[in-house]
């Protein structure tokens, strides 16, 4: 048991809770915003069962008592005691002081760059759909370092559903359920050809973008094809690093994104390449040479600076000393978060076939998997 | 024919291209990067064959000149010659003062209020599934307003997909490819009882929320349970002009969103109820008191403010002034582009059934149809 002393102040507006956290304070119309008791939150499903308009504009604290962990609080005018558990309160604080620069992460993200070549996160397919704790292990990988490899999956057409069905749903799209990377005769993307395709993410021209990716191998006998990733948060963290004024016009302006191949397909996005959530954590990068439209939404005398820090991100990006490179075996596959990873491939020819099939889905669903999988620990 | 004159200005790196327009300048840099010719864009998809790191840091222009709407460019150190369509140019300009607000919209968004209500944007099934022309229109409706209803549909279960179809592919999620509104008798969700639901936009603690949702009616013999929508564009538009702070306070800071029903399923979303592309453009709206989880990302000084924002908004969306109702009988749905448009339910009871398939998409996927629709015109 934790004993906070208790004070109510600014006429019944704000509760002051000090304990071993320091001073925190609380807003009246927040507490009981927030209240869990059963009229306010459905008991099962825990969903709010009122609206913010059910709640009156003046409310205020008018008594306030701790028993144990348990605070209980009246709020006027409707005279409604509430029950709060303090552990819940602390862990909920807002009143802190937020200094964190532009790019900041959450904090389960890791970024990375090519010291994690020999410490790359695996998984094997047979383990991580048997054993619940190895699941959550793998997929927690993905949650922190935005990929994971997997290995000893069957060879088999449509063995990367079966990846998905680990963690998530397929995001369908118009190249189907699943798409087909191999050489092509009349390759409606460059993808499905033997060139070498610089790291990039995943259809930025599609809003939202997919925000997982599969690629699974079922045949790798051609010379060459090695994938590799580069965890573009690292990118853009080192971007910023180097000239933060780099970083400030690639997230301050939006790029744009097309594609339109031969299939009566139009998909066009305008958003940035370093994107950030309003309070500045670094939440998504879009990068990817074949699919950039043309930039049209940087002002003028904002251009030559915006084009400089392009080419830099893509100078960061092609740095060996930031990827990881595999080489991926039939039966064997890899998942990146969409959003941060990017991916890449070194050209292919010659005799042997190199087969991938990929998919999409969502980190959403991964993460709920995820936070089932930790609940249950 | 345009005439337009040419000059080329700061050692080569500058292109004034001066028409009825105006005078409009572009950068070396960013004609070579958006060059069309067949070594710079394949010709088959348009995807960019080349990267930023094969144009040179220093490229110039050292030689231009016009003959007809082409304009031809050499380029150094490359010593390369491509030609430009001037009418391209033009529209591709970025040479432009941006006085907007924060909270402008794209050109194609058209906001509404409850003056809509005798205009409802409505397709027929058939008429749109057989004729290009009238689905192009039934889209643009719903690219336009962010929402249309179709009629004469068949009364059959998974006749949802039919509407899909018309536009894109199914987003599944953990409720599934679809899901059964109707009341439930242990609801994991709200939504399956016959409670009324305030306005909202739907499972916003998704991450990426799935931006169209389609609700199809095979059943409606209840008393109640009309549908309305809101256009949280309006909605957002309007908070801005009665106090440009609140709309300020909920564009710069993230709310959280939280569904963990008792189906194995933790979904967490950290992201404003306005939300601004980073100049400022208007794209999404989140809105759902339900799921709202506690918001501990506003700073202790600016919570007051926030909660003033956060009762404001709900009551526009409560305004009967912004609302369009309508009811849905058997064979009849909605789509809403579920970034912007708010749906809600009245209560309903007693004798009598409700029954409404629901599922998602994206509006990506019918921006492009719409695109391709409209290119054939």
């Amino acid at each position: 048991m934790t004993r906070h002393a208790l004070d109510v102040s600014d006429d019944g507006r704000i509760l002051t809770l000090s304990g071993s956290e320091g001073p925190l304070r609380f807003h009246a119309v927040w507490l009981r915003d927030n209240a869990q008791d059963e009229e306010t939150r459905a008991p099962g499903n825990g969903q709010r069962l009122i609206a913010l308009r059910d709640i009156p504009e003046d409310t205020r604290i008018e008594a306030a008592e701790q028993a144990d962990d348990t605070l209980r609080l009246t709020f006027a005018p409707e005279g409604k005691t509430i029950a709060f558990d303090t552990g819940w309160l602390a862990r909920h604080a807002y009143d802190r002081a937020d200094d964190r620069a532009p790019g900041w992460t959450a904090p389960v993200v890791e970024t990375w760059d090519s010291a994690l070549m020999n410490a790359a996160p695996t998984g094997d397919f047979g383990e991580v759909s048997a054993d619940p704790a190895a699941r959550r292990d793998w997929l927690a990988q993905i949650a922190r370092l935005g990929f994971a490899r997997l290995t000893g999956g069957p060879v088999e057409d449509g063995a990367l559903f079966k990846v998905v069905d680990l963690f998530g749903h397929v995001r369908e799209t118009n190249y189907g359920r699943k798409f087909e990377v191999r050489t092509e005769v009349n390759p409606t993307n460059l993808a499905y050809t033997g060139l070498g395709l610089q790291a990039h993410t995943d259809n930025p021209y599609r809003d939202p973008v997919p925000t997982v990716q599969v690629l699974y191998c079922l045949e790798s006998s051609a010379a060459g094809g090695e994938n590799m990733v580069v965890d573009g948060f690292a990118v853009a963290q080192r971007l910023r690093d180097e000239n933060p004024e780099w970083f400030d016009v690639l997230s301050r302006h939006c790029a744009r994104f097309e594609y339109a191949g031969g299939d009566g397909v139009c998909l066009r996005s305008r958003r940035p390449m370093i994107e950030l959530a309003p309070d500045g954590e670094l939440i998504g990068v879009r990068f990817n040479n074949r699919s950039a439209a043309a930039i049209t939404d940087v002002p003028f005398d904002d251009m030559p600076t915006y084009y400089a820090a392009y080419r830099r991100m893509g100078e960061i990006i092609d740095d060996p000393a930031m990827e990881v490179t595999f080489r991926l075996d039939p039966g064997e596959a890899f998942v990146v978060n969409n959003t941060r990873v990017l991916h890449a491939r070194k050209g292919y020819s010659g005799s042997g076939t190199r087969w991938l099939q990929g998919c999409y889905a969502d980190m959403d669903g991964l993460r709920s998997t995820l936070a089932v999988l930790e609940a249950g620990r």
